[in-house]
């Protein structure tokens, strides 16, 4: 029996036929503001003998993506390694998700790949995002690699160095004056609207785009054959990328639509906790979590931080996610939680990781930094198998990292 | 039958037991600088059935190592994607060996997991390498995550940017007045020949150490199991790497180890033809290659460059391999060749590369640009299987990459 058609959907249940491409609802929110989209669930994910084995990448999983696509766009994004090491004092170990393991050197390349392979198939040839970092070239990247045209907004204050990698790619960058929050606005205003229904440039927004986490959902699909298609006991998820549009949404929600399809398709029995990390600076997603839960974590309350401010978790100053209600939901959904990190606790974590030979962005290590307050609280324990994901390289954050040590540049 | 023990070997053919740490030979050249050594052959390499196909990481082919190691220092290096596209204007494809997918972004890792792992074995606790760019990065990662010391030496005039990777890894940086051949004669003098025989810090070179080709030898297997467990038709290889010591010596060195191996195991027919590529203005390798052969390219004379001489393909610019005769000896076994390359084909070739969607140090672009002029000389044709190394990522490039835009940094 053929499964019905995937949809978008939208907040208000109206759904949406996939055979175009579109990137929010017809209904605005309450506020005027876009509403985001999902998709509708598929009646079951894929089982392990649906996995094309033969294919070094994350379109061995293609089986459960919502589109068949004829023609990906490729670059051997996925396929990261899960390195287990004893971290801590605590004499546990962790399996560690090394993301940076991938074209661009960011997990957003699993993102890219597959939303950007279905909208060329959708007849998308040229397409917007906003970005100032990894979101963008990612975006760059396989657009190029797609032969399609891409232009990457980002704000004026934006180093150069930081849109090297675009601009090589072939990307049209365009600076914008005004905040991070300015140029996403700028970028819905331009080209957003009409893009909707097909004009010439297509809004492909790695914060907007439901088939942005088609792709991030292959990272729980990995997770589970890395194990030997089992679940871990919990996921941690560092929720400061460099976006403005919902720090780490992306990789929330993608565990759980991709282990809730694993649930759904008899492959696991339960769903790992999910746990999200987010500085104490600017922390929406954990904050709105435990306000809603009921629970205080004793740390200082939102009030007394009066975001953005600034942080070593760059980026994640901006506090106005795009899927802030779904990624509660998610956390819930999952029995996990949220938690908060203080500055000196990331920075400790990335220097601990480090030593251990783990080399990544401030941004991802405060995922290591809630380990340790999970362990420390009860809430997880040593012996449960715990993955760590570490999203994004070091290399790309010389400056922050050399702060850290107290080298001069 | 048990084969007989793998040995060090001298070029004068003396051997030396593996079981304790050792970098050079007892007798010196005759102009009283170190003897490099090698490693006896092995009676045979591995065949398809001893991978170990549960291991995710270049540990899976270990029986081809010249020793057991009870405990790999492993972070997932390795299995990395060979990327199939379209490639210049002949009709022909490529496939693209993308080596940045490495823990530290570059194919040192390789070199460095074997090298490190097998010294730790042998009583190895604490090394020294002098670099200033990939190798000392990978080297300071290896060793912190196998719990090693590490002191890594670095030409005063290296940006600090380039050590805070090392630095934050844990290692000591000892910054060298002059070049980077006084740092490497520095490294040699102060520590290296007392590490010979088991002082307290042992010379772990990258450019040296025989258990370094061990690592890098890896990559003929994995191309041999990318393509099915055939070996391709050609491979050219970037020799530009960020060292004096012997610019891609490693990576022809590794393939003609890994590929010989596989030929006496009766896995491949025929060695793949290997060809190196090096800037035109400073090319050893190739040079000496063309010369020992009687060809000419029509190119500029060395005595033209009077090397060295700056190249966009930064850190190829001292010319003194530590293996040259070695290195010259593997491109003529393969039947393959050396190919010196412009800075304007260089700088062309990193953005056709970008633009393809791979974004890569132009240190390694200049094995795309020999493709082309391979193909256009007719020495390869566009319908053989032919593998163009791609050793790093831009990310660590990003002033080069700007240069070549026009970008102001």
């Amino acid at each position: 029996m053929t499964p019905p058609p995937v949809s978008y959907v939208d907040r208000l249940g109206t759904t949406y036929p996939l055979n175009s491409p579109r990137w929010c609802a017809d209904a605005a929110e309450a506020d005027g503001s876009p509403m985001p989209l999902m998709l509708t669930d598929r009646t079951g994910g894929i089982t392990r003998s649906q996995i094309d084995a033969s294919v070094r990448s994350l379109w061995r999983y293609s089986a459960s993506f919502p589109l068949e696509c004829a023609s990906p766009i490729s670059l051997g994004e996925g396929c990261t390694p899960l390195v287990r090491r004893p971290f801590g004092s605590g004499g546990g170990e962790v399996h560690f998700k090394c993301e940076w393991f991938n074209p661009t050197c960011s997990f957003k390349d699993r993102g890219a790949s597959v939303m950007l392979s279905l909208l060329r198939q959708q007849g998308v040839t040229h397409v917007l995002e906003d970005s100032s970092g990894n979101g963008g070239a990612a975006v760059a990247c396989y657009a190029t690699a797609g032969g399609l045209g891409a232009t990457i907004m980002a704000p004026s204050s934006t180093s150069p160095a930081k849109t090297v990698a675009m601009r090589a790619y072939g990307a049209e960058v365009e600076l914008i004056p005004g905040s991070r929050q300015a140029t996403a606005d700028a970028a819905v205003a331009a080209h957003g609207r009409e893009g909707r229904g097909g004009g010439s440039v297509f809004y492909a927004s790695h914060a907007w785009h439901p088939f942005f986490l088609q792709g991030t959902k292959t990272l729980a699909y990995e997770l589970w054959e890395d194990l030997g298609f089992r679940a871990p006991d919990n996921v941690i998820l560092p929720t400061g990328s460099s976006s403005w549009a919902g720090p780490g949404t992306r990789n929330v929600m993608g565990c759980d639509i991709g282990f809730g399809e694993l649930l759904a398709a008899g492959e696991i029995s339960r769903r790992p906790r999910l746990f999200c990390a987010q500085p104490l600076a600017c922390s929406p997603i954990c904050t709105a979590f435990l306000e809603e839960s009921g629970r205080s974590d004793g740390k200082p309350t939102p009030e007394e931080w009066n975001a953005p401010v600034a942080t070593i978790a760059e980026g994640a100053s901006i506090a106005r996610p795009v899927r802030l209600r779904e990624t509660c939901d998610a956390l819930r959904r999952s029995g996990g939680g949220a938690v908060r990190v203080a500055e000196g606790a990331i920075k400790a974590a990335t220097l601990e990781l480090a030593r251990s030979g783990l080399y990544v962005e401030p941004t991802c290590a405060q995922a290591a930094a809630a380990y340790h307050e999970l362990l420390a609280s009860g809430a997880i324990q040593p012996a449960e198998v715990t993955v760590v994901v570490l999203t994004g390289t070091g290399v790309k954050a010389t400056p922050r990292v050399a702060e850290i040590l107290g080298v001069e540049l």
